[in-house]
């Protein structure tokens, strides 16, 4: 066997390559249908590199969710994470739009879709992976929305009785129905038109609901 | 082989047999993890009658998911399908608390949660299935739902501008946060109370962005 680091940049290469690949293949094929001598192809690695970098099909599907949840990750550190004390009062609908907008990009492309898709497909074999996943991501998300419009409201901002509730309204009116849709008809996707028109006219929604007068 | 005919009380209860068991074997083994055996055996019958009523897997599968979508298209018959012109402007508030917990009931409910978690784990494989079952079920009720809320705009009873946009916000403020909670996580069904709470607050929110003043 090779003297295998986690820094050997061969390794760390193939990993990648690895990774890549599977998210595509375990989307097109399922879990089940999935066949690692076709992903080791398909990166362009031996079959014999994939089983030494991870251990069965089943850790490397776990790995394959984890790699593509890091996109969602990056979403939340930049939009969700991030102080809110500069935003003032007159800025609130742009700031409300724009992360309308930032949020409905960032669920509803396809990577994410496909990890949804993965994850919900295969709830009855993965039950930990798919409710660790709505934890890490949209639950996360649903969190720091809540407390940040918590924090609008105890300073006048907004008028916000439930900031659980608000925060989930928030959310389903800009991309609830789009992402449903998605999830079956992965073509709409594409129409980042209506993306934007279905975020912007449900952040107004919103903004209509909670505005402090 | 024997004389099958639409008719035979025999066939059509080893066909309802068959179809109840399928959706729940295909919901805990996926599509290609499901085994035409097994599924024989939960079902009580040979696997011959399986083979007999069904040509394939495949068609069992679609046949399994009509089936399952027949409780969606119960609900849209009873709630979406039927007149309006009695509901006076002081029965609105109730009107729309009771459509939205009926609705919310609808969709949440294990049988159709599990449909929903099948196809949309199955896009690949079977995306025209998707397809339709979105068209029949969620859209339809959506478009049902736009028309109701135009003619209540016509008669002054709601301010709707946009109304299939209305109706997107209508279902997803009620039911949007716990139907994606659920695809991943499926114990929050049991929780009624939290299902019932959250489809009444979204009703109140839609009310007060669509109150006639």
């Amino acid at each position: 066997m090779p003297n295998v680091t986690a820094t050997d940049p061969r390794q760390i290469r193939s990993r990648a390559l690895i990774l890549d690949a599977a998210v595509g293949h375990f989307l097109e094929h399922g879990y089940l249908g999935g066949n690692v001598d076709a992903l080791a192809s398909e990166a362009g690695v031996a079959k014999r590199t994939v089983y030494n970098l991870f251990e069965s099909k089943a850790v490397l599907f776990r790995a394959a969710i984890e790699h593509a949840t890091e996109t969602a990750e990056a979403f939340i550190a930049e939009w969700v994470d991030r102080p809110d004390g500069e935003v003032s009062a007159t800025a609130l609908d742009d700031e409300f739009t724009t992360f309308a907008l930032a949020h409905a990009r960032a669920v509803l492309q396809p990577r994410v879709l496909a990890t949804r898709r993965l994850l919900i497909g295969e709830v009855a074999r993965f039950p930990e992976l798919a409710a660790d996943y709505y934890e890490r991501v949209p639950a996360r998300v649903m969190r720091a929305l809540a407390q940040r419009l918590g924090r609008y409201a105890s300073s006048g901002m907004l008028r916000v009785d439930d900031p659980e509730a608000a925060a989930q309204h928030f959310s389903y009116l800009v991309l609830g129905a789009t992402l449903d849709q998605a999830l079956f008809a992965p073509g709409i996707l594409d129409d980042t038109d209506l993306i934007a028109s279905r975020a912007r006219s449900g952040a107004r929604a919103f903004l209509a609901l909670s505005a402090p007068h």
